[in-house]
């Protein structure tokens, strides 16, 4: 594998180009190719079997495209699709956004971790499985919170809708008594300083991006596959239209062009 | 065409069930089959292409049901597909929603209408256009108010969270001083007296499912193609989950069965 072919990124949308900013805060050499499942979004409600069958077809793309490792940007289809994938591509590098945030959970050990994320990631109860497999005393709470990805895909990030949408489920009995909260969903940063003032700052707010970008800094080290040469970054969708382009620029901190590839279905 | 034929219904998901309910309400003897798209849903936020390529696939599986009538109940399709279907199945009725409610609004005769929808509804601009084109003198205003739709799914509907997002919308300068609103989306009668109480009930609020629903009878009537035989109802889903099948019986008032169809992507 040519250390300089890019990484894949995939995520439902555009949410996960927050895990690309991420990335490339930490391996500014690194080239991406993104790809958002614009005419499938939100993966968040739709059937594990639809999930796994769109994550592969996408993957197969990135594959085409040469990457060397392929991230998966998004909690439901890691939550979902990440076995499949592994398998189907033995020999490219598969990072899902879950591990790297069940590690630091460990090493944190706290008394008991909250978990916020679509019905999908939540139904799938893929964090209490994978972090009592390696912690079994920490307790884990969980609580599906859908609205909030399409509240911020809207752009109201700190006004009234959001925080009364947040109060409405940081409240929740579910959610009670946690020391830690784990943001699973690539949203969901974009309203962190928000959740963190519902908590008055006193409980660790974990981010996956920043703990994705840094294990996948690890792995391509260990495997001597650290890019040396900017060639450049594309971005692709399933379905175009300008809203997502005008959009993208949240997520991603900067204008980016989005191009339209129409074979996954 | 056989009248005892079933009338096909389709929407983005299970919002259009507010249609079936209304036409069922008028024509309790008629047997529908019901399409909810809910492997691409929401159609809102897709492009128009995209749209229109989903309308009318379904539109083939709904013939070859042997529907007497496609109703698209969907107002974003309604805006984007309606022509398309209408020239490929010259020989089936087609309802859209649009038309009854733009003839509603020809003779209720409102000096100003305002109209809230999805995205690709207000973007389309079909409703100025056909209310212009009948009465060009009524000024018409639109608003996308794209978190309705999620809000109302999420079960939302007559709490702090839907009255904070509906302020938020409906105090835009966008809509000031209308007389008359039109609910340009499937989901929204479930929040209609939250709207009416918005406006202290004094501008009429017009929901399309019950003029679609008078609309539908009268062109059976004319065709002499009223059903006079129960056969049964049938639900399909392009993704089933058990999710869809307990938010169904909010839009459609009672329990009901959805059967999954894969052949639309």
């Amino acid at each position: 594998m040519n250390k300089n072919n890019p990484i894949g990124i995939f995520d439902s949308g555009i949410g996960g180009l927050t895990v690309a900013k991420a990335i490339l805060s930490v391996l500014p050499k690194e080239n991406l190719i993104y790809f958002g499942d614009t005419k499938h979004l939100p993966y968040g409600e739709k059937s594990a079997r639809s999930i796994e069958c769109f994550s592969t077809k996408i993957a197969f793309f990135l594959k085409q495209k040469k990457c060397k490792m392929i991230v998966i940007a998004c909690n439901t289809a890691s939550s979902l699709a990440h076995e499949s994938i592994k398998k189907l591509f033995p020999t490219i590098e598969i990072i899902n956004v879950i591990d790297p945030v069940v590690n630091l959970i460990y090493k944190n050990k706290p008394s008991c971790v909250g978990i916020i994320g679509t019905k999908g990631t939540i139904n799938s109860k893929i964090y209490p499985k994978k972090i009592h497999e390696i912690a079994p005393k920490i307790k884990v709470k969980s609580l599906a919170t859908p609205l909030l990805a399409s509240i911020i895909e809207e752009g109201f990030f700190n006004d009234k809708i959001s925080r009364v949408v947040l109060n409405k489920y940081l409240n929740k009995s579910e959610l009670k008594n946690i020391d830690q909260l784990i943001l699973a969903c690539t949203h969901y940063p974009l309203i962190q300083k928000l959740i963190g003032k519902f908590y008055n700052n006193k409980i660790d707010i974990i981010d996956s991006s920043s703990q994705v970008a840094s294990h996948i800094k690890n792995v391509l080290e260990k495997k001597d596959l650290l890019s040396n040469k900017i060639t450049g970054h594309r971005f692709f969708v399933s379905d175009y239209t300008k809203s997502f382009e005008e959009s993208a620029k949240f997520f991603f901190g900067e204008d980016i062009y989005l191009e339209e590839v129409s074979s996954i279905h």
